[in-house]
């Protein structure tokens, strides 16, 4: 018979980029379906990262399906798993990832391990996604706001939803004016250099929004209502001097798909963070870019996310799931558990969509000129 | 800017083919490193299965670093993760792997779940990986092993090492005769259909082996110590009826990889339950095989996880990691992270040897003919 002698490695071919970097993801886990963790890892581990895996919860299922049950990991646990890491020798990741976090006690866990990785290594690429809500409902417990508030300091990079946002930084959002104020005060007084906004529905700013950014669609306005904007702002090395803004900031549209799913944000902050490449950070050797870091990054991971959306829409459509209605589901719990199934990302499906490091599906987002001092 | 529309999911190419098995994995979580579920599951979301994740125990990092630390998912923990993954419609799984679950309670917990996927699904293809220890070491609570033994009925396929084997069937191997006769205890007493031991030292079986499965070396006897012999034993419908035999037994040869590397057992079982294909189960449309399931599945899987074992060797030796050497580990315990560290296994760079469905990496296990009468 043949026999494998060392070396026979067989994959001479293999595309997969090598990252240098090692990611550390610390959020919730659930046996069945794709969110949190389970949204996040496998894609950066396709990129070619190696991950370490901090569960902040192990649960059934999300809690979109109305039961599921599990355990919380609690702060002492999570400062035992922490510390454990630290003496093993093994708390090396230069990239962190933070999602769900339920309590205030092990959010501020997480907040000391920060400090503890920031001060092993200044480089660290943080990325928080500081998850509260959505909608105007807190699905963590209330005290979380004011740690996430003393976290935001130590953030690369953080990607609120429109919500979060307004929870931060106690701006309400209506328009374009008040959206540069909660980016000022994200930016000025709580010291983050990247903020992506990630699906904000555009007639919350078409108004103000510049025609190139706009979707090449008639222009009857109606259309928008169709579309997402994406908003990534980086704050300029010496912004307000010399009457340079305090931001940069680019934007993109996708087209809104109809109907909830789960988990989307948890893939894209981790696609983001894969993607964010800055002269200091270990690139892939082929990487080259002519885009700012935050701007190429969230460039690929909203195209490459909603790829991911639009091969699940498309399933989710094929299989007539039944509608939502609270009524029937109320009398036929099974109605509600399909609908669910048949909406979980597919993420194992598509993962070529994230192994391609050059993909031509990639729209980039654009400078949103004048930003700071448009009406 | 160029909008994405629903339909540019950007992988016309996706050679990823389509697993309609979903399967549920049981074993540990540890946050850093490769071994249990960390080994076993991104392999098989490559291979394009969903895998629904349950964590027997969540842990910094594997108990080869000497340090590790974090918990135990307790019994009724484990029960309540089950019962409400049905309550909520997703205990759907079509195939079980089960791994490390440290106490007879919790495996206990695990036997009844078997049962209940059992009733729902009389075709669950369930890989039970009877995880107690190895080379005369139990590493799990010694009344585990008569559950294990309660469960080797429930089992498609079973992946004990040669000390496991030893010590479900109380039989103390020594030569082919003692392994026959622990065959025939775990086929013929617990059932169970499928066997399969992947790396038992040749030398130990090699003055019994036919010459046409051995390694193509001189033969002077001395080579067979650099080599591991895997054995796959399927029971036949009417075994030692019609002096028919009770099995038909593959083997196959593949070098021995010096020094110890942790996982290599879980990534193993994984691949061994991933390429498993009868003509009732969902095997990928693409697939054919002349083969016998169990044969051309441990074929697959031996030879792809030698490949991961061959890129993590070449790794660790260019490393220069520091000898094994207890005395300077206790003094600089850095030592034995950094050794233990080189040393996880590079399935997230290799990541390929899992994907391709065909690849001429794979080396054919061949029958051993008269397995069951030869001398």
């Amino acid at each position: 018979m043949t026999i494998l002698e060392p070396g026979d490695t067989g994959h001479e071919h293999t595309p997969i980029p090598s990252h240098n970097d090692r990611i550390l993801s610390v959020q919730s886990h659930v046996a069945f379906g794709y969110v949190g963790g389970k949204a996040a890892v496998f894609p950066l581990q396709c990129m070619g990262y190696d991950v370490d895996v901090v569960n902040t919860v192990n649960f059934s299922n999300h809690t979109g399906y109305g039961c599921f049950g599990g355990t919380k990991t609690n702060a002492e646990e999570l400062i035992r798993i922490f510390d454990t890491m630290q003496q093993s020798g093994v708390l090396v990741a230069d990239r962190l990832l933070t999602g769900y976090i339920p309590t205030a006690e092990s959010l501020g866990s997480v907040r000391e391990l920060v400090k503890k990785l920031k001060l092993s290594n200044p480089n660290l690429i943080y990325l928080l996604d500081p998850v509260l809500g959505d909608s105007g409902r807190l699905y963590v417990s209330a005290d979380c706001v004011p740690v996430y508030r003393q976290m935001l300091p130590l953030a690369t990079i953080i990607t609120p939803n429109w919500f979060e946002v307004e929870v931060l930084t106690e701006v309400s959002l209506t328009d374009l004016v008040s959206l540069r104020a909660a980016l000022r005060k994200l930016h000025d007084l709580y010291h983050v250099p990247n903020v992506v906004i990630s699906s904000i529905p555009l007639t919350k700013l078409s108004a103000s929004v510049p025609s190139y950014l706009l979707p090449m669609q008639p222009m009857d306005g109606s259309i928008h209502a169709e579309y997402l904007i994406c908003i990534a702002s980086s704050i300029n090395d010496n912004g307000n001097l010399q009457g340079q803004p305090l931001s940069t900031v680019y934007a993109g549209c996708v087209r809104l798909i109809p109907g909830y799913f789960s988990g989307v944000g948890d893939l894209f902050s981790a696609l983001l963070l894969g993607h964010y490449h800055t002269p200091q950070s270990n690139a892939p050797l082929s990487f080259s870019t002519s885009y700012p870091p935050l701007a190429h990054a969230a460039s690929h991971s909203l195209s490459r996310t909603h790829a991911i959306l639009t091969l699940t829409n498309e399933f989710a459509s094929n299989l007539c799931l039944p509608s939502t209605d609270d009524e029937l589901d109320t009398r036929e719990p099974e109605r509600k558990s399909r609908r669910m199934k048949g909406r979980e990302l597919r993420i194992i499906q598509g993962q070529d969509v994230f192994r391609r490091q050059e993909w031509d599906g990639v729209a980039m987002m654009q400078e949103w000129e004048g930003f700071w001092n448009a009406v």
